[in-house]
Order: C-alpha cells, then structure tokens, then sequence
C-alpha cells in the first residue's frame, strides 16, 4: 500500500528527443508493486510538447489543468481540465501545450511485465 | 481514440452492499478499446464510503478534489486533493468522505482481459 501527496513525489525533466518543456512524476510503478500499469504525471510548460511518436502501449490520459492541442493521425484535437483521452496502440500522437499556464495531466501506461 | 469532456460522460449510482451515496463514471473502458485496463472517476458525497471489500485487482487511485478518509485492512489514513494510492490486491480497504464538499477520484483497474 501507498498513499502519497503527489507533489511530494520527485518530479524529472523528460530529455528524450522530439519532447520539449515537459517533466514527470512517476506516482505508481512496479516499484510499489504495481504489475499491471504504471500511474505518471507530466507537466508541460507553455508551449512545451510530448514527442510525436508511435508505441505498441496504449494510454489512458486525464487532464489535470490547463489547456492544450492532441496530435492524433495528423489532426489536431484541441482540450482543458478534466478531459480525458485514450490513445490506442500504434497510432502516432503528440500532447502541445497551447495555452498561457502548466499543463499537467495524468497518462497511466501497461508495465512491461503487465 | 477518444477525447471528451469527462463531465459529459454518463454518471451511475453505485448500488452494491456497503456504499452510500456513490456515483461512477466509466471514463475509459473495454467498449473504447481498453484491452488492459479502465479508469473510472467515482464521487462521494459528504458522509459516503465505498464498500469495505477486497478483491484480487489492484487500484491506482487519484484524488481529484475533496478529503477523506482511506481505511486499509483497520488503520484509518487521511488524504487529500492530489493524493495518491496504491492498493494491493487482496487487502481489505474502503474511501470514505470525511470533508464537508464533494470527494472525487480516480481509480484505475485491471480489465477482465488484461
């Protein structure tokens, strides 16, 4: 078990190539004994964006606060605060921050041993 | 892919032995295409509590607004907004609305499939 204060978890800059201005929190992960899906949080500053990019793990996102634009197959799907978003395996997407403050948002994604 | 309002979607009482006053949301389920796992937003209203149960899914859990309550297998922690939880699969455990507004969260868990 594990009841935490997400903002007492550390929080890492993303350096992968194609991401620009975003962090995240790992808030469960196998190392809570977690063996099916793994909860993060990313903060993107304005104008900052995810990579766009294609991957065989679904996820399932929930928009925390602020506003942004979703990249999906090469449309542009703009959303706020507690939109929710299920991006299926295999297609290419992209989350931009759009708007003028944070975008945090929460994307839970299978293990590897899930 | 889906993207929506999570407000709009449909909101059910959760009518099973030992909750009171529940509602669910299924925001991300089987019937998008989520073969591994579902994320479904519950509401308490003050006083409210999910059922004291166990079962063999593990929840990942999101406190999007309110405070309460978490009790797992007999001891009682509080939690707020922005708190997380990990429950392990196969301990007893129940959410309960100790605040005075309306308690919402996230909980994450595994499909029958996945």
């Amino acid at each position: 078990m594990n009841i935490e204060k997400s903002s007492n978890i550390k929080k890492d800059p993303v350096e992968i190539e194609g991401a620009k201005d975003v962090e995240i929190r790992w808030l469960i992960s196998e190392k809570d004994g977690a063996e099916n899906f793994a909860m993060r949080m990313f903060e993107l500053q304005p104008g900052g964006y995810t990579p766009l990019h294609t991957h065989p793990q679904e996820h399932e996102v929930f928009v925390l606060e602020g506003e942004g634009t979703f990249v999906f197959e090469g449309q542009e799907h703009p959303f706020g605060t507690e939109y929710v978003v299920f991006v299926p395996p295999n297609k290419e997407h992209r989350f931009m921050n759009t708007g003028e403050t944070v975008l945090r948002m929460l994307c839970i994604i299978p293990t590897s041993s899930g």
